[in-house]
């Protein structure tokens, strides 16, 4: 047995440590000042994110936010990440449908299976969204929640983005991974909040950008508990949609899966518009930030806000520009405000 | 501007101090080792909750569990406090009817509102599952989720336990406090997982339990966004159930929720069956208890496990309590192993 010191030393001797180390650490030379955001210009938008940091985390602030109640939440398909020419998760389905005919031959000449097996690229971008629910409902389900995610994983391993020729993983936003980073070392959780599958999002986002599983929430579909012959229970994904995390379901998520509203959201097209809203009706203090592709050279430009191209994927109308020009939501522009695109540039 | 310390004497400043701290925390003498749960009599339970937690946090243990896979899921009724005689959620339902039906005077002779509008506490009881599923519906929804919470807490902050005349949320069991602290303080994450309400355990889980809202999963319905006459929305409750959290339901809304199996799971009836079953069914150290009530004097006696009385609230039957035997998940007595019930006894 340990040998113990009475509890009134003991209480004495760590007081004293305790006050020791508190001098210590006040005598500390002040660290460096780093940016926070290095990746940023500077301008309204770096300004805005800023002030809203300094001003909820400053106790003497009257926009001071208490620690339990920062929430932020991000919308990933060309927010946090690269959506053109498709997003990523629509080309993993199409992708798993030789696999999907293969076990289920009958598909083969039905459409939107056929076309999709024809390999002919102008017809495939052309299938209305319909069609391509059809396709993701077919190669999302079907399966255990494991094999689904082993085979996410294979095909985020191996697949490349034909522009940059490397991993869709790595084509995530640097300017927004420091928003990640810095709203998190100031005590915000940071949740994804994405039109695209939970399931898949969750597959790599505690990798990607340091978001757990938990922290994802994203339209979902219903699982259903069973046995193999073994007697061990497992979980098959099911094609019944429980969740459908675009527009008004975007706020309808955050309440089901997190309970609380946010204090800042981000968005970049006409899905996140309800999410922005909500988040800015609440009380105090809070962020609403539109990111706007307005960069062909270094990245992608679409809209049709501003007169930009417009666009399938990720459209930012004129409506929603103006509405944010409306309500004080801040309009970050790729071009001026985005010092670097991607982590791997110089 | 501040005065700016070259940076190489700076960091040469900074490491000579965290070698200081580091040395005198060293030095410091071990504080007391205070039993973690001390409303817990030694015995199996006990030592099946302070066995698992050290080993899953032992570096050097072959049963280690990185601290972010660390997540223990809880039933709440019956686990966590009092669900005798009759569910806190089902009360706070019957008690909002003659509010619905002054709404609604159209459900006054309709039953079940007749019967709960009555008064006829013997017939009310008596009520079938699908009759109060009716009245919670009717109760839980066509209200914006803040009136909502805002009546839940007027209620909570009113009611009381006819037995030990205190408000439902002083009747939690202490021994479960200190359970959820202990795993808390070892880097467990909490989870409440209930077959009641979402929306209603996390008007008051962080306040009783310390759990956040959004580490609650529970039996949930959809909303519905919209906007009032002003142009701010709001969310609708809506009578539309998107996830029964009970039963296969717990592991489908865990999967859900949380989107990682736990590592411990704590229950005490057969809807929390599949719950543990999934989490036992990982790999490596798992916790799995089961909550049975066998003591009428200090609290209730209810089964019909091993002779108990039977209860439609909180059913532990014997085949729950066989599966537990088989598959060394431990029951825990309320008798034998529970020191004290509730925090506010001496």
């Amino acid at each position: 047995m340990r040998k113990r010191v009475p509890t009134s030393s003991r209480r004495r001797a760590s007081a004293l440590m305790l006050a020791l180390c508190t001098l210590l650490l006040l005598a500390a030379p002040s660290g460096a000042q780093t940016d926070p955001l290095p990746s940023w210009n500077d301008g309204p938008a770096k300004k805005a994110i800023v002030d809203f940091v300094q001003s909820t985390t400053d106790k003497a602030s009257p926009k001071f936010v208490a620690p339990e109640a920062r929430i932020a939440t991000f919308d990933q398909d060309g927010t946090l990440w690269v959506e053109q020419p498709m997003y990523t998760q629509v080309l993993y389905c199409l992708d798993q449908v030789p696999a999907v005919v293969a076990k289920k031959p009958e598909l083969k000449n039905v459409e939107p299976f056929k076309t999709v097996l024809s390999g002919n690229r102008e017809a495939i971008v052309k299938l209305p969204t319909k069609d391509l629910e059809v396709i993701l409902m077919a190669t999302l389900s079907g399966m255990s929640v494991e094999e689904f995610r082993a085979e996410a994983e294979k095909w985020l391993a191996a697949a490349k983005h034909r522009r940059w020729d490397r991993p869709y993983t790595e084509l995530t936003y640097q300017p927004m991974q420091e928003v990640l980073q810095y709203l998190r070392a100031n005590g915000y959780r940071t949740y994804i909040v994405t039109g695209g599958g939970q399931d898949f999002v969750r597959v790599y986002s505690e990798k990607v950008y340091g978001i757990a599983p938990e922290q994802v929430v994203g339209t979902a579909g219903g699982t259903k508990y069973g046995y193999d012959k073994s007697g061990r229970p497992f979980l098959t994904k099911e094609p019944r949609l429980l969740l459908n995390d675009n527009n008004a379901g975007k706020p309808e998520g955050i309440h089901l899966m997190i309970g609380r509203r946010p204090y800042a959201a981000f968005g970049n097209s006409t899905g996140d518009r309800q999410m922005l809203e909500y988040t800015g009706a609440g009380d105090g203090a809070r962020l609403m930030m539109l990111v706007l592709h307005d960069d062909a050279t270094r990245e992608y430009a679409y809209g049709p806000a501003t007169g930009l191209p417009t666009s399938k994927v990720g459209t930012f109308t004129q409506a929603l520009y103006d509405e944010a020009q409306r309500k004080g939501w801040t309009v970050i522009s790729v071009k001026k405000d985005w010092k670097r695109i991607f982590g791997f540039e110089p």
